[in-house]
């Protein structure tokens, strides 16, 4: 990612795409993409692959907004919404999807790039919480599972625990694989065969 | 936590207080308590222990930023911050010591209460991942001080695994404690003695 922030404005509006780009244009130096158009949102996002995703939709029901928040992908990019009206319940659920930037009725050019700045913080700051979460869960259960290959083998071929654990990691060293692979796969197996 | 939502607003200025105050009671059924001076700004809030802050400073510094986002608590309650002007990174260290609404120059009556909307919401999204990743951490620690507890039973006693663990565990009811806490005992002590 280059200094220069790629931003896709997904505005179906004319008048206030060109607000939009003009206004980011004075307030810093961004590589704009509009897209007016919804069909194929998805993937005309995932094409550009931007580094952030400015949404402004006039007055969203409860799918458009669905639809919108999936297309824009909020868990791999940041994506600031602008919206004129809401309730608290579409806020909620917009929020709780991944929205970086949930903005009701505070579409004002001066005021996007802040927005964005802030949009971009806060999904740094849940990405890297996410991936936290994401290795914490995978290291117990791989930790999990060596447990369960470490008893099977004891109790299979009577060795101790550091035998045990010797054997599964020399398996995966002479297969190129990891412990947890490895261990999984013997759960599996016992399983089966039990 | 009862439907009223209890809100504390800190504001020196007077009128913005008044404003503030008029447009929160517009806007919903809100218990309010204003904060007009810093001196103990962290202990009068948690006397009140509301159920939002929400800060409106004109033009922080980044200290001034740093202190009311200390005495406000972020990560316990959701607070809301209004500022008239700020720049990307002291945007960016607001967000990241958990302010849940950071909003640069959108101070207006009539938003005040989709920002209240946001800022709870993504507190207890956040605060609901915060949680999860205390527990998976500390399941995590816990497994690997039994395990290392576990190994030291099998050794020193010649028990297999099952049997370690059953110690572990009879001990643990016998004392009232929790197994974790009997084999981080168990640890410690071993490395004392040895």
């Amino acid at each position: 990612m280059s200094d220069r922030l790629s931003v896709v404005v997904v505005e179906q509006d004319r008048e206030r795409a060109l607000l939009i780009v003009d206004s980011l244009r004075d307030a810093g130096d961004f590589d704009i993409h509009v897209i007016s158009e919804q069909t194929g949102l998805a993937r005309r996002i995932s094409e550009r692959d931007p580094d952030v995703v400015l949404i402004d939709i006039a007055n969203p029901s409860r799918d458009t907004l669905e639809e919108l928040t999936l297309a824009s992908s909020p868990l791999e990019r940041p994506v600031a919404m602008f919206v004129d009206r809401s309730e608290a319940n579409l806020t909620k659920a917009a929020i709780e999807a991944g929205v970086s930037a949930y903005v009701v009725d505070g579409m004002r050019a001066d005021r996007l790039k802040p927005v964005l700045d802030a949009a971009v913080a806060r999904f740094h700051m849940f990405r890297q919480m996410r991936t936290e979460l994401a290795t914490t869960k995978r290291a117990l259960e791989e930790r999990k599972v060596i447990d369960r290959a470490k008893g099977l083998l004891m109790k299979a071929r009577g060795l101790d625990e550091d035998e045990a654990y010797a054997l599964l990691r020399k398996t995966a060293m002479d297969q190129g694989r990891k412990v947890a692979d490895v261990a999984e796969a013997l759960v599996t197996a016992a399983g089966l065969l039990s």
